[in-house]
């Protein structure tokens, strides 16, 4: 067995997917960002940052099925214990472990290597722009999540009280924010070129989202009176 | 009870929810769109429009249970039998379950009655621009279909080839499309406003998610190859 197996790692990659914004083509756009990202980094291990690519959601069927787990932290252990087990050296574990432990835009963890840092920023790139909003979508849809909530004024919330659940909530405390936390040079680049079209959907869903409230609802009071 | 049952006709459209991109909210948006699209129609009973619009989808937890099943075909009689049994007219109940059994967009009967084309104008609307990407990604994401499939080059596929089940496909075989087929003016003129918003959002999506395949797979190939 070569050190650098990438069949060998896709195929427990291609066992461990979960929902269908984690499906085969997310780690492979992932994987392909890495590689152009790397391009502008000095000193990246290729070995290392193509195995943590395929192996960097391998936790997240654990954080599916328990919400309490953390599938950055699940995944970078799976995946030491699954390199440690294949002969791999526990130094080249460890590197592959640590990448894919920081990954994660929710935690505090900072990615530390050049490895990590790459695949932290082609990870954030896959949910950045259209992409960002189309995946959101789909995950949203398999955990069964609104569009948006009501506020107390009756009409739909742009998300900013993120008082509940909904893709204008994520939209708003997650998929807005993404584009400040770029690691590489590179990356913010391509980041910032899907920025546009993430924010001309948010803002026409908003307004398409509002516009039959406006105007339907005082039509519905009317004929509620009439009675 | 009066004819003009909101809150009652409402109670039994909250007991028969299927999906996320089928909620509540997406049935008072088509009420919403039906009342401003209504004010341009002459001749529609309101009663008739309101009772078609909140049980249109009805039939919609049978389709989903068994996607042989028509859910325009099933709510018809749904509804048609629920109204029969609280004391409404036969006249009133066919007129209900007329317009809900040709409101559907894949079926060749075509509305006929004014407020049958309202509804079906109505739901459509709320198919277009920003919104029916929204739901359409709901919905996609809860069945477990992918934003896209591989080609033949092993690229990502636009949807046209129509081959696999993708968003992609559903985008150029029904979203694409829904906008030549309005029945009223005030409908149609809805539409158009938000096909911009679609179209940008498809083609900033198609582009994002071929531009990682265009950059990486070359740069996988070099190294699969230094191995």
């Amino acid at each position: 067995m070569t050190r650098f197996d990438f069949d060998f790692w896709n195929g427990y990659m291609l066992d461990s997917l979960s929902d269908g914004s984690h499906d085969r083509e997310h780690v492979r756009r992932v994987l392909y960002n890495a590689l152009e990202i790397a391009k502008g980094e000095a000193g990246a291990d290729m070995d290392v940052l193509v195995c943590a690519c395929l192996l960097h959601d391998i936790g997240r069927p654990e954080q599916f099925a328990d919400p309490a787990l953390c599938h950055a932290r699940v995944g970078a252990e799976k995946a030491e214990r699954f390199l440690a087990e294949h002969g791999y050296s526990p130094e080249f574990a460890r590197r592959v472990a640590d990448a894919i432990r920081t990954h994660r835009y929710r935690r505090g963890e900072p990615p530390e290597s050049v490895e990590a840092r790459i695949l932290f920023d082609a990870d954030k790139l896959d949910a950045c722009g259209a992409m960002g909003i189309a995946r959101t979508f789909l995950y949203k849809g398999g955990v069964g999540d609104p569009i948006y909530t009501l506020g107390e004024n009756g009409m739909p919330s742009d998300g900013s009280d993120g008082a509940k659940v909904s893709f204008f909530q994520e939209y708003k405390f997650k998929l807005e924010k993404l584009y400040d936390r770029f690691y590489t040079v590179r990356g913010r680049e391509l980041a910032l070129e899907r920025r546009q079209a993430a924010e001309d959907f948010y803002r026409a869903l908003l307004a398409e989202s509002r516009r039959p409230y406006l105007a339907g609802r005082e039509e519905l009071e009317k004929l509620l009176k009439e009675e």
